[in-house]
């Protein structure tokens, strides 16, 4: 009956459109809500920039949004905080994601003001260099925060370059970029053949899509240049810092979305940590007392994909730490009881309905979904392969799959040996 | 007609009811979702624990989870990830909240482990050494967060002894805590009669109420003590630290939830921080460069409340960032502009609707409205007084309360003149 009730719940429905320009259009609606999310998803990530402009596209998502179409810096900012937006830019490393919620009825409005930011942003000379020196600010605050630089470093470490590229930036790089090369960038990588806008929550898609194909009218453009890949940095880098703390970061080879196996993997990574009852946790945090925080999560590209783990301890409990997270990713292959694969169901259908109910996290998935895998996934569909696992599919794939080499980062006062 | 239907949307339903014991149960029903969140508000948050025993509500919210009624530690986690929950203990001023959000057909089950956990933890001695050690190394993990520490600091400095204790603790004062004496604080602070719980989401007030009353059966308790106030700590705190990026916590007094002037107040920090429109962001920011991260907030306990102002930035430019922060707060009561008011209002009004689809946001937002008002507000109420805001209004009250002390807290090379 529960069953049942969450099985109708599921049943969403998909909007979807091609617009002429080739940019894609997805749409998700929501009932009995009134603000809507809605997200542009741009080819300007990290890893698709040219060789050393590392932290151009941060600097991009600020720089368009410092005047557009007719509008000043002021005049623009004035606009978007008149609709109530909240905005959230983000640099990922295939895309620069621009998105935002809001009253659904300020939606035509604001994507009138997207369609200015996204084609005829200003990228004023004077503008530029506060956009530049901002960024180069960020990546100077890293240096305050390393429990994000250990995570930022360890994608730069573990993905073949540059798929790994620092989201963030190099100052070197930073400081090289001018106004005008960074132009170039925009108009070469705000390539709307390969922009995908996804919307979730309350709105009218036909709407949507005659606004957009007005807004965003174009012919076809060539694609983007395939990036190559170069082989993965290193296994094992350590920053020194004179600290009381360790931050370790630490990622495995994992099978991406489009793979048979995903969701075996996903499960496992749930084993190990979907939860105060899963292995890290237990192991080395509460049985151990080995560090203050520590989780593992899967983390994926379009072409690669991971097992990301971070634990943050001290000097003393440092390589113990990190030998008992290397020794628990190993054990998973040894075998995973019922009790916890029924816990890893349940914690990764749960997530799914608290996810169901957020319009952004929606307007993000599918938007996701669809870059990696041409297509959106419906709730029904994951939670049915997430269903149809069991203890013999996931150790299987975990024994087929054994954890090869470890790219392990660490901050602090001391190298371990890995 | 939009005006209309956002008011149609706002008119919610609130449900409450208060247990024999005097526990006060409240619930807002939110249609079309199929998760629920509740938040346990228990009386034992930082400010009303003993002297001495800074720290003491974070190594109970973790040792409480650590085996309860017949449940071990371990049984107790499998229990808990076993129903899918997402949970977050928080730990404030006035309270240590248990919050979680799950599936609705999982909230019978949750409650029955939460009663365990609030009126039948284990406490087991050889459970608290790690949780007090994971307490410690929380404290020591903030010298790696000075963002993070020149809050604690700034809000340490700016309430009246104790209410702005440090909600992490400190190290003396955890390491001379025992099992003994912390097992006397749960003894004493989780009293019922002044237990707050909150549900929003899908659930069925009534079964919820009986099911609670059965599970949290008693008689009313005596109301904990008082606690004595002592004047604030001091205006200016620097702490050194050779880093090439320097942090700056800056609050003042502001009115609390009960003052007829709440509105004109929240307003007001809407001007100066509600947006990339906003004073600080365009005056700091983005005309002079002066520092990658800055925003001002609205904070409040029950019984004072501050504007909290927080800057990240670099030694050369702290002092001028501080300065123009100090005269931004001051050049408010010259006037607003009618834009600046109706972007206010719209980012408030707007941030409400958002607010009101998350089921977690509502449960900690009527229990934190029945603490400090004794009721809770409605959505529509909030609304209302947002928009009966005038420019007269909010200059007529900047202009009747002058900022006048600021508590400034600094991390970084070298000190500031204040």
């Amino acid at each position: 009956m529960p069953e049942k009730h969450v099985r109708e719940y599921m049943a969403e429905r998909l909007d979807k459109h091609i617009l002429d320009s080739g940019m894609v259009v997805l749409g998700e609606p929501m009932d009995a809500v009134e603000s809507v999310a809605f997200n542009f998803m741009l080819p300007a990530g990290a890893a698709v920039l040219p060789e050393g402009c590392c932290g151009a596209a941060g600097v991009i998502s600020d720089w368009i949004f410092r005047g557009a179409g007719d509008m000043s810096n002021r005049q623009l900012g004035d606009a978007l905080d008149g609709l109530g937006l909240h905005r959230s830019e983000s640099v990922g490393s295939a895309h620069i994601s621009l998105g935002a919620a809001l009253e659904a009825s300020n939606l035509t409005e604001a994507l009138n003001l997207y369609a200015d930011i996204i084609l005829r942003p200003s990228l004023q000379a004077d503008q530029f260099a506060p956009a530049r020196q901002l960024a180069i600010d960020g990546v100077y605050s890293l240096d305050d925060d390393p429990r994000q630089k250990v995570m930022v470093k360890l994608r730069e470490q573990f993905y073949p370059h540059p798929l790994g590229r620092s989201t963030v930036g190099n100052v070197a790089e930073l400081e090289s970029l001018t106004a005008e090369n960074t132009r170039t960038i925009v108009k070469n990588n705000f390539n709307l053949s390969q922009t995908i806008f996804a919307v979730a929550g309350k709105y009218d898609f036909d709407d949507v899509c005659r606004q957009l194909e007005k807004l965003f009218a174009g012919r076809r453009q060539k694609p983007l240049p395939e990036i190559e890949l170069r082989p993965k940095a290193g296994e094992y880098t350590h920053i020194d810092d004179q600290s009381a703390q360790v931050h370790i970061g630490l990622m495995t080879d994992s099978v991406t979305l489009t793979d048979e196996d995903y969701y075996n993997a996903r499960v496992a990574v749930s084993v190990l940590s979907g939860g105060m009852s899963a292995r890290l946790f237990t192991e080395v945090r509460e049985k151990r007392g080995l560090c203050y925080a520590i989780a593992a999560r899967y983390h994926s590209l379009k072409d690669a994909a991971g097992i990301m783990c971070y634990a943050g301890t001290t000097p003393d409990n440092a390589q113990q730490t990190l030998d008992v997270i290397v020794a628990e990713f190993n054990r998973l292959a040894d075998g995973i009881s019922d009790d916890e694969l029924a816990r890893a169901k349940v914690g990764l259908k749960s997530a799914l309905i608290l996810q169901s109910e957020s319009s952004s996290s929606r307007a993000g998935a599918i938007g996701g979904d669809y870059y990696i895998l041409g297509r959106v996934r419906s709730l029904d569909e994951i939670k049915d392969a997430v269903e149809a696992t069991t203890v013999d599919s996931v150790v299987g794939f975990l024994r087929n799959n054994r954890f090869g080499d470890f790219t392990v980062v660490t901050i602090g006062p001391k190298k371990l040996s890995v």
